[in-house]
């Protein structure tokens, strides 16, 4: 699915419990109906020097820019991130309109 | 599409043409069957704080490790990896089998 995308990549703080984290995101995006669809992922291949330290991806994906816009002001996702931002040690934002190349079948 | 994620985040070198990579890496993904699914985009926030010079993300799909692991040994990704490692000024790569929660409907 191509619309807008918002992509966190970040390394959790060492004495986190991550599948906290997850659940309350799992929690966020069934709460919130303008993120239509959210996947994460954790890397497996540790590249160190590629991966700069950051071990988790997440992805969501809303039909427009309008949609991200009513998610980041949603109430629950005000409190979530401020819960988020004590999980983290190092965190990259890229939020983009997606340019579908090749499109899975 | 859930399966086996690539997923490059950069900062492109200021005299880089990204027109001319971008139509290498549509070239490479092609030539490549493994690649089930390729988008990419460019951050629009621009959020400073939070994307640390980041610009770019690029996201492939692969059926599963194995997939990945054809694609990287691939002529056409050696070969392409090489020109690219040179556009770049930062770069993170994470690998990871996705995990999808709300899918795209």
């Amino acid at each position: 699915m191509a619309g807008f995308k918002h992509l966190v990549i970040v390394k959790f703080k060492e004495d986190v419990v991550v599948e906290d984290i997850l659940n309350g995101m799992q929690k966020l995006v069934s709460e919130i109906d303008a993120v239509k669809s959210f996947e994460w992922g954790q890397d497996i291949e540790g590249e160190e020097m590629l991966g700069q330290g950051f071990t988790h991806a997440f992805l969501m994906t809303f039909e427009d820019k309008q949609g991200y816009t009513a998610f980041v002001g949603h109430p629950c996702h005000v409190e979530f991130s401020a819960t988020f931002s004590t999980a983290i040690d190092k965190i990259v934002l890229l939020d983009f309109p997606s340019v579908v190349v090749k499109a899975a079948t």
